[in-house]
């Protein structure tokens, strides 16, 4: 029996165009696929049908605290089994990627780190937003605005930054009220990017201070889909370079 | 004759295995490939052997003052072709690819942006550092070292939050200066990962203040290559996490 094995993968935002080759390579080899509820399930169709499908997210049980790699991982990876850790987003940017490697390699278990696509690259590159831009933004800050990070205070504004919230959607108001406050003008430019890359992409251009009431008023912002907030003057840049609108055509052309 | 189209792709930091689904069709269907220098040449390979290859990069003498898009690339889209304009990393992060949308958008031409793994992902991922973690960080900034960004001032020291420099190499002394005087302490874990993914990947790590040294002090390290700084003390965790050298038969059974 050979040794079983793991990898951390990234599964990128949500179009299964944006996995890695080495992402889908994986997918095809795997025993065991062991996946977060935020994956697609057009991605875990890439897996071979006989690939054993494991929900090993928080919301399948897996507590905030406790161990951080699922029993059940754990019992395939001693059973010789190639199990393929599959992560949305990029495994190490509020995916804790970096929990789970520090697990695997303190029990002695051979694994490898696969980076992905991150939420805001795909939000960034899907709604027209540039994140750095040589006039506008020479720096990006990649926050959340989920409540486990103990809060951190967020940097304050300055021009030519450009700051994103993850998790954002659920406490928008709060996560603006927070951003204001760190000395961010109200007057900002500010987008909400829900679901983005996939069928139920919504975007949503406002300001700071009436982002909130904004996508509070359109019908396809709900607070269970997870949420990019993009905030600095690159978001009026969308004006001009959004392109998935105009544009159809060249996807079809191209697809 | 059909309208000409561009795409703007991102090709990731190096690794080809590391290029998008998307990416990688779109390389196939190109009539032009429109590359810079820091591509690697097995990305070029995947092209068709009968596509036109055009290095645009500013090295190869495209300043940076004047026109965005490149003069052939403008002329190749008027008689028809399908461009694929293949940048480094990500196109949205110090990429340039907001301005190259910008003028796209303003010509009327078709475009389409295709997000890729940005070079502090690559570089994260294959040393072994995670850029955020519970424990640790909880926000991570990217900026860079390259003297163009008009002295943008970087945000100071915070438990949680981790620092990554882009182009990082030709300045290291000054860059570590500018990062100890915005308030990081010269102790602060910090690890240079040059030609991340790439077949002369090299890491340093050591301190802020001894970083320099270090790297002089290393064969591999050399100004040419791009070099991404990572600063904060997620950078201690590579002690554990670090699984190329370790693992490098998972790699093997896995290719």
């Amino acid at each position: 029996m050979s040794a079983g094995r793991v990898a951390l993968v990234g599964a990128g935002p949500g179009d299964p165009m944006l996995l890695t080759l080495r992402a889908a390579e994986l997918l095809r080899e795997a025993d065991v696929i062991a996946y977060d509820e935020l994956v697609s399930p057009s991605i875990l169709a890439l897996a071979p049908a006989c690939a054993e499908r494991l929900a090993v997210g928080r919301r399948a049980g897996h507590g905030d605290t406790g161990y951080r790699l699922h029993p059940k991982v754990l019992d395939r990876v001693r059973a010789g089994k190639f199990v393929v850790r599959l992560k949305a987003g990029d495994p190490l940017i509020f995916g804790r990627g970096g929990e789970e490697a520090e697990e695997l390699a303190r029990a002695g278990i051979p694994f490898e780190i696969v980076p992905g696509i991150t939420a805001a690259l795909g939000a960034a590159a899907y709604s027209g937003i540039p994140l750095t831009h040589r006039e506008h933004a020479g720096q990006v800050i990649f926050a959340t605005g989920h409540r486990g990070d103990g809060g951190l205070p967020l940097p304050g504004m300055a021009a030519g930054r450009t700051l994103v919230l993850y998790m954002a959607s659920r406490n928008l108001e709060a996560n603006v009220s927070a951003i204001i406050a760190a000395g961010w003008p109200p007057s900002t430019p500010a987008a909400l990017v829900q679901a983005a890359t996939t069928a139920d992409e919504c975007t949503v251009v406002a300001t700071l201070e009436t982002l909130p009431t904004c996508a509070s008023c359109t019908d396809h912002v709900a607070t269970r889909l997870p949420g990019i907030l993009i905030v600095g003057e690159v978001v009026a840049l969308r004006a001009v370079i959004e392109w998935r609108g105009r544009a159809s055509v060249v996807r079809k052309a191209a697809s």
